[in-house]
């Protein structure tokens, strides 16, 4: 068989002959950048063949290329086939980059401790011809002497009754036994020699459809010991969900059930190691993901999600063994994943409902989710009303000339001088900038708005006489580094393009929310808070989302990230069981609205496409601000 | 590696240089009489090499062979080891034979029907984009509304939700569901595409140490469809318990594990097949087996049951589904095996009780179920006894000189004329006798016994002027057939010394009941009636019994045969969930007796090794019968 070489670092791989460039680079290891799910259609995975040939129809891809790529060689990893040996050379960018992923949530040591499972130590009598209690039955006479659950209440895997008498009689009959509370009764889930009850542990993830985030918790203590996180080695079958649920009609469930688990476990094994415990002494496990990566991680189709009607084959919460979908902990662990109120609110948006104690105020909360999707839920501990759709991928990055995602180099704030129309920026990790993330566009939106560099159309005012305003190649644009300012070799600007993009997927947000106040017969004013969750809420600045009519206006002070929603649920689902027993009364409670299906939708989404809003008048304070500044700079006015 | 085909049926196996000639016997699926588990102690795996040669160390086993089997290249499969190609004959006495297995009872299609497993059939309405319920919630609700469970009842494994959405969908949402009532709530076992509530089906089994019994039911009806019957395949690990869980510490438990399992599958496979169906319906399984073979059978170490002070892993009733342990039935098919009272009082007794109706009754029942050990229980609804102990291999037609197991052409009942001394026999299938199986030694016994050719001690009357009565080599014997009579091409007698032997285990059964009944305070008119269990007990001559003092004196009418109480309490337990849910508390409620431990049973064993009993008087109806043949006879004295 033919061997591939992947340069720079030489790591070599043999493939069958007709394999792809992209198959082989799986098997190496390499997480290739694949947004299309390696159909030929994104032409992100360009590599450069150094030496030997590989079968590829560079005429069919061409638009993908430039005359010096094509010069030097390049293919599409996903399109380009082995012939024979072959070396190739992978550039960086074609490579899934290091992402800032947000793992550290403030408050999260304090909630209160009430787990699911729990340890016994018992010392037994050992057995003689007077007591021939069997082992069994010995031990669960144990734990109920320790205060445990009574023995005919108590399920006995095989797994634990295989080992069982060497256990007892290797540690002299001095155990420690985990007992988890399952529905229905209670799991004798291992057994231990000696006393290990000082060593209890849980982990919380956050199973995103990029990024996965795992903690390790004692659950004698509650304490957080170790936490990490890694790139969802899905990402190799495709960027976003579509092409997953596609790559798994097309290849196979069971990759991507496979990938899923190995993710996890990276970030389990990683945080285990850090913390200094053994995986398995990881007893439980809970699970926060969207309801595409919950069926996936548990082997279940989702291919009907992504046709109408859009059906998921379940909803309510889950439980398994760890070793029954291969996850890295005890193999009797229980793993359990948040239950789902439809395709597109699932576990996640759930765990982002416990993280915000939504359900636990009388006052209405308004939570968003921003990601390339966005979720909205509003309600209390009474009702609760939900609805998704597309942000597009603009408020991430994407679709932008020099958007790009929370990496190092990126613009992650920007201010612009009112009078001198200077921006000043900093970037991720201080680097010279290398293009514009989410929180640093909405900024550059509200800063450019502020200083009647654009308009409520989020037209440029070309009339502007300023080195930095200029009418570009297609579009009008605004210059925010100059060459030499950047890492790229050229300059970063931002197109109207560009802003019209962002102010499409902002009005989405604006009408999605503004159709569940509607529905719940609420006007802003009578939301108590407005919480966001994800990476992309994390940064935001708040005065700027109102400014440009992201969310309805609400005073700046009710404005809260939540952090990453979804591992701080998973993480009080993980330590209080009986927050994690109301999960699936929880999701049944709430109410789907779905937007497409909602003809007042599109009138409101027609109407956010304005800065803030067509009618101003919904965002008093944003008026107010603005007049204040058009009066104060006088010199442009501020066009209506 | 070497070949080693064994005749006369040419099967060929290849293995490795330095395996036995039992492991190639195995690996060729020939089922080799091996007593000792093949340890070269018991000489019965005995094997000629006819071409090639092994290395065997013909001198240290020599004990084992006549001259003859010598001249001829006679070895021990367990003890001769592979060095090259080699033919080996195995003559059929070294291999295991048909045995006559119990299979059917008389009134077990009579079980009321209350089935733990039950199947809906539900049409329902496609999703659509205005009614989006899971797949998972759209069927539960369809259950419920058949008169189901609530769906928040009912588990549903993750193996079912795999294939969930693609049976709905290929059936057009009209499909059979079955739900199995599970400790704490239900599960959903399968999901069928179209109507299969006909087809329902449970298997009863009983998995002896010898054999194997499998009954195919339908849980629609009650109906039996099928019955089969094997040997149990782990018999080439060893005959006996014991020899299994020596073989087990020795040779790994996971051969044993796998043994049993398909033994068991042997066993539903013929009767599925009979029955028409196929195995894949079989959704519960119910298992009554001893401590050892249930243990073995789930992979649970039993090597602590078999040295002081004697203790099993586990006693009460056990579940897993079928595919967790190669059971050969629907993948989540209910496996259940019966609790057990202690190691000598297993699953197969509780059976027994099941099948005795005893805990339904105010009245005190015995039951007796006897083989190579034995077991006794008293007691009614609200209190049991039991006890166990060895009855000796004598009443299995072992250690008696030309004793045999139940197979065709053994001799099962025997009169003898008390003027003639004349034994008229009836043999198993009705051949020329081959050797005496138990209940014709029974019957011996009591007719030798009243015909006074032996007297209270077994001893034979060598007064006896008789042709049939001679001085034998060793030991004074009767001649039960003539040479031309029989089909081994020599007499059958029986000796003094078998004789002697048969009353030890005679002796050993009455002194435990008589400690049972004492126990209880009770004398054997107290007692209601006997139950004898199991095939040696079906094919006893009652009156006979009574008269060697096997059992107490109670009436013949008072004694029953149940036949194999194992299969018919599995039968029970399988249909029958109400009945299945109260076995933990029986097996809990029946207080074992420890005879090695209890001071006067070796008193009474002492005083019951007469016929029928040192004390006649505790046998006053033999008493007065023996008097009158006594009477009548005349000529010979009845030697008190």
């Amino acid at each position: 068989m033919p061997t591939v070489t992947f340069l720079p670092g030489y790591r070599k791989v043999t493939v069958p002959e007709g394999a792809t460039l992209l198959d082989a680079a799986r098997a190496a290891g390499l997480s290739m950048n694949v947004v299309c799910g390696g159909e030929g259609k994104c032409g992100k995975c360009q590599v450069y063949v150094k030496d030997g040939t590989v079968s590829f129809d560079r005429e069919k891809y061409r638009r993908f290329f430039s005359e010096e790529e094509i010069a030097r060689g390049v293919c599409l990893a996903c399109r380009a086939y082995v012939v024979g040996d072959v070396q190739v050379e992978v550039p960086a960018g074609s490579l899934i980059e290091e992402q800032k992923i947000l793992v550290e949530i403030p408050g999260m040591q304090e909630i209160p401790l009430n787990p699911a499972v729990r340890k016994y130590e018992v010392r037994l009598e050992p057995p003689s011809l007077e007591d021939t209690t069997p082992d069994l039955g010995r031990l669960l006479e144990g734990i109920e002497r320790q205060g445990g659950p009574p023995p005919n209440r108590v399920y006995a895997p095989l797994g634990v009754l295989c080992s069982l008498p060497q256990v007892l009689r290797r540690s002299g009959w001095h155990v420690t036994a985990t007992v988890a509370l399952v529905p229905g009764g209670y799991r004798l889930s291992s057994v231990d020699e000696g006393d290990t009850t000082g060593r209890l542990y849980g982990a919380a993830v956050d199973l995103g459809t990029t990024t996965i985030v795992a903690y390790i918790r004692s659950l004698v203590d509650g304490r957080i010991l170790a936490t990490a996180s890694n790139y969802n080695r899905q990402i190799s079958c495709g960027e976003d969900i579509l092409s997953r649920v596609n790559f798994s009609r097309r290849s196979g469930l069971a990759r991507l059930q496979q990938l899923a688990a190995e993710s996890i476990n990276e970030a389990l094994t990683t945080a285990a190691d850090a913390a200094g415990i053994d995986r398995e002494e990881i007893l439980e496990v809970m699970i926060a993901g969207n309801t595409v990566m919950t069926h996936l991680l548990l082997g279940i189709d989702p291919a009907y999600m992504i046709a109408e009607p859009y059906i998921p084959v379940v909803r309510r919460m889950l439980s398994t063994a760890a070793g029954r979908i291969g996850i890295a902990a005890h193999t009797n662990a229980g793993v359990y994943t948040f239950p789902a109120v439809s395709n597109f609110i699932g576990g996640d948006i759930i765990a982002d409902i416990l993280a915000a104690g939504m359900a636990e105020r009388e006052e209405a909360t308004l939570m968003v989710d921003i990601g390339t999707n966005f979720e909205a839920v509003l309600g209390n501990s009474d009702w609760m009303l939900s609805c998704a759709g597309a942000a597009g991928p603009a408020l991430e990055g994407g679709e932008v000339l020099f958007g790009m995602r929370a990496n190092p180099g990126a613009i992650e704030r920007v201010r612009i001088d009112p009078d001198t129309l200077a921006p000043s920026v900093s970037t991720i990790n201080g680097l010279r900038p290398r293009g514009i993330c989410g929180s640093g566009l909405i900024d550059l939106l509200a800063e450019l708005f502020r200083a009647c560099v654009i308009d409520r159309t989020g037209g440029i005012n070309l009339e502007l006489d300023h080195p930095r305003i200029r009418k570009g190649q297609y579009y009008p644009e605004y210059v925010v580094a100059w060459k030499e300012e950047t890492s790229i070799g050229k300059e970063i600007v931002i197109t109207e393009n560009d802003i019209k993009s962002l102010i499409m997927s902002k009005a989405a947000i604006h009408a999605a929310c503004m159709t569940l106040l509607d529905a719940a017969g609420l006007a802003p004013g009578d939301i108590s808070r407005v919480c966001f969750s994800g990476a992309f809420g994390n940064y935001l600045n708040k005065e700027n989302a109102v400014t440009i009519g992201l969310i309805p206006e609400i005073p700046p002070e009710c404005i809260e990230n939540i952090g990453n929603g979804a591992i701080t649920g998973a993480n009080i689902a993980l330590v209080d069981r009986r927050r994690r027993k109301e999960l699936d009364g929880l999701a049944r409670r709430i109410t789907y609205i779905e937007l497409n299906a909602d003809p007042s939708f599109m009138d409101r989404y027609t109407s956010s496409c304005f800065l803030p809003h067509t009618d101003i008048a919904l965002f008093p304070h944003v008026q107010q601000t603005l007049e204040a500044c058009r009066a104060k700079q006088g010199v442009r006015s501020w066009q209506a």
